[in-house]
């Protein structure tokens, strides 16, 4: 392993590559995920870290049931809501199938992962961004996630 | 301001980026300096990610001083050293000029960085690793980074 630490994404057979980041921005660009041009894949970046942000401010490892509780409104309020209330009004107002357009980006990916995931905390909150939800919804659906959600191990995050 | 967070990039005088790393991709594309083929692009990535990572550890916003060093200490010998040790040992086996061969990548700026973020807490500590602190001098000696260096603004880190 490059740098002693998972996870690494082996690439044909022999090239080995560390680091989520990395990982997943390789793969983006494999699957034309990233979007079609430097300016778009920037956006696409900007959404995906931003996202990622919220998910590192999640008290996943806080172990005491009440102060979890108290952590996660705290965080809901202050940290995810203002930044879901900008995405659901963009969102709505560009009026197209994904968050950057008619074409799937890593950026909905990392959007639908991050919804289950405060989910699992608090399991209504989608239901305040109706059209997120319903992108949500959307992008779980497609018949290759579909299966992956289906079968992949169930972790409490 | 996109999530009501700086840094932002403007570009062309409208678009607006924001999230550091969807910056500095975003220039490095445009510059030429993320790595010449995409497997090269996610080299580059995973290193930069993991100087970040370095970064990220260091004890920046603890006041007591003698915590402070204390935690210093412990990156530095926990964090730090392992990871300097494989990429001295890497960038002496390669024999280049820089660490992704002979042209300049992002991750020579990170590297640079980095190393002078640890100087500011630990002063000698580049000197155990001779090849990394020679490229240290060789990207910071580059006239336009040299005069970057001498005006910006100096702050603690």
């Amino acid at each position: 392993m490059p740098f002693g630490q998972l996870p690494v994404l082996i690439i044909d057979g022999s090239q080995r590559v560390a680091q989520t980041g990395a990982i997943v921005r390789y793969l983006g660009r494999a699957l034309k995920l990233n979007g079609w041009d430097s300016l778009m894949e920037a956006y696409v970046d900007m959404f995906t870290e931003t996202i990622n942000g919220i998910f590192d401010k999640l008290p996943l490892h806080e172990s005491d049931s009440t102060i979890k509780e108290k952590q996660m409104e705290e965080v809901w309020t202050n940290s995810v809501c203002p930044i879901l209330d900008k995405i659901e009004a963009k969102y709505k107002l560009l009026g197209a199938k994904f968050l950057f357009g008619n074409n799937l980006t890593f950026a909905d990916l990392a959007f639908m992962q991050m919804a289950f995931s405060i989910e699992l905390f608090r399991p209504d909150s989608m239901e305040k961004y109706p059209a997120l939800k319903a992108l949500q919804k959307k992008v779980a659906e497609r018949p290759n996630i579909q299966a992956w959600l289906d079968e992949r191990p169930k972790t409490p995050f």
